[in-house]
């Protein structure tokens, strides 16, 4: 079996790595001449939506699939008439539209969100803010990652600097939620609808970045977020991982946003799961059955943002497993993640200080 | 942090994969354009004993290891010459010749092993099995490997077949023993002089190919085959993972061979330790802490030889985890190997059969 991957960054690379041991070859198409996926596996190098790049990878494979949801729409439907493609061009195409994504799990699916409302004007800007009320978020349909694209609104006064930041693209306004805690659920679906969803991960966001993802095992919420992604994965007919970020908010849990690919709050999988998100992605797509997603030991993950760590440091932690992902450093980018593993809570809670205590030295 | 490794096969293959995630960057060099440690790494291309290729691999990286012991001496002497090289070419001597070995083992070490002498002519090998006894094996002092390179001799009649079939190289012949069962330990010496040690594997080889190791926490014999590897990584100041084979034989174990690199019979590290064989002989060779050789649940690994299963039969196994080296079929040649893993032994046991029974059909 053979996998294209568009996208050659550290998601297209842990896939490689996980390809590779199951006989999985992988083929990356990236426009960067150093995308770090590049060093464990073949790379094409190419736009995203370089026709004759995307017939090579067509041409090369058995299936494509995606390291991310902001794909060149065209490219997504040139590739699909070429080539198997999963996640489908719908279900991508529903992830990289908040609006299409929140009608899919609100309107159609009965999942609890916050209140939404399309805004393509100043005037439905307006409008919006009257029946959601504040504060609410204002953000971009599609493109926004990372916490960018967004602008929250406390007061009527925000308006006018909101729709200077971010008017003249479609928008979408949500309510904003006062949660208790971020956590995300991922689950992967195969070719004949099996689904396998791993524990819920409780996420820590700064500045919009993902900085911390604690598995909890027999969190209390966990049917609730199987039923949602449930829903979700039948009603997409989807294949592949996909992840759903949730707030919860009291007892209830407000479904976010969906990510139909791997996703960072499901790296710790690596080491603390029996199968990685990665490796079941590979097995989805492939046609392959899934495997279990039940966790080994217990297992946080911290993302490293703008440069590593002293190695020696980290890797003298027990249970503490580095994965650079071999980018240059800079302000603010992804260029690794510790997974930290323990046996049991009070021992994962010591080795977390640990890593806590390195990484801000 | 970069390291040169001497043959691109599947140890390379797996050391170049533990790798990438620590942010170690490997190059092997293998004469074969197609090595399958390629796929996954950068490659020289080029003999083991090609000096050019050797200088450009010194000059490329910070360190230089191998995945075979049967490396050309001159070859290794030359590299020391450019390069930092672990483990030492003393280690990797002692390693590709019987009787160094075996002399180090007993005579100096006080390790007990099967009786042997040396067998250079004819009227040595006669003399030796006098001394020795029936059965006994002859073996090459050198380049043996997978059972190759050994006769049974079980009565003074095959003294002529054997000298036939093996004499005019240097030989060693060594008293048969009644084994119970065969054993290894597998251990990691940091550069300044940690060891951690593994939990013994029960081995088990078929016409001298290993087909099964079956890992074995809490074993009766663990401390006195750390007590044997202790010695021996000592001794040879010795950085990087060693293995030794035993046999048991009543109560006492009997030290077989050593091989100075990871070892087939480590494969089920992977995911049944924290601390894979591969990421610990990397982290050890450039400097970094061991990481902690614990047993992840209970894990038994088969070797897989000449081809490979259906994939998707030996995925569907819980706890199953497939490496597949990207080699081409062919009679007799390790072409992959499965780990399967448990939380408890009931539960091992369980897979382990499914495993038979699907490599079986």
């Amino acid at each position: 079996m053979k996998v294209g991957i568009i996208g050659g960054g550290q998601l297209a690379r842990m896939l490689a790595l996980a390809g590779h041991p199951l006989g999985i070859e992988t083929v990356v198409l990236d426009p960067a001449a150093d995308a770090c996926a590049g060093a464990v596996t073949q790379q094409l190098q190419g736009a995203y939506d370089d026709r004759d790049q995307l017939k090579a990878l067509a041409d090369a494979v058995d299936v494509v699939t995606y390291e991310f949801e902001n794909v060149p729409e065209q490219a997504v439907q040139s590739l699909a008439d070429l080539a198997s493609v999963h996640p489908s061009p719908n279900a991508l195409a529903t992830g990289r539209d908040r609006l299409r994504e929140k009608t899919l799990l609100s309107t159609t699916l009965g999942i609890p969100t916050a209140p939404f409302a399309t805004v393509d004007s100043r005037e439905e800007l307006e409008s919006a803010t009257a029946s959601i009320g504040l504060p609410a978020v204002l953000k971009t349909r599609t493109l926004g990652y990372d916490g960018k694209g967004q602008y929250v609104l406390r007061s009527t006064a925000d308006i006018d600097t909101a729709w200077a930041e971010l008017g003249g693209v479609p928008l979408i306004l949500e309510g904003f939620v006062e949660f208790e805690r971020e956590v995300s659920i991922i689950a992967a679906r195969s070719r004949n609808g099996e689904i396998r969803c791993y524990p819920l991960t409780e996420n820590v966001h700064i500045s919009g970045i993902l900085r911390f993802s604690h598995c909890r095992p027999g969190d209390p919420q966990q049917a609730a977020a199987e039923d949602y992604i449930g829903r979700l994965l039948e009603s997409l007919d989807y294949v592949g991982v996909v992840a759903l970020e949730l707030f919860q908010a009291g007892d209830r849990l407000l479904a976010n946003e969906m990510a139909p690919r791997v996703h960072n709050s499901g790296h710790w999988t690596i080491e603390g799961a029996e199968t990685s998100q990665f490796e079941n992605h590979l097995r989805a797509i492939c046609g392959l059955p899934l495997g279990p997603t039940t966790p080994v030991g217990y297992s946080a993950m911290f993302n490293l943002i703008g440069d590593l760590p002293d190695t020696a440091a980290i890797l003298a932690i027990p249970g503490a497993h580095l994965h650079a992902y071999g980018k240059a450093a800079r302000e603010g980018r992804k260029v690794g993640h510790i997974t930290v593993r323990a046996e049991n809570t009070t021992e994962l809670k010591r080795r977390m200080e640990k890593v806590r205590d390195t990484l801000s030295t």
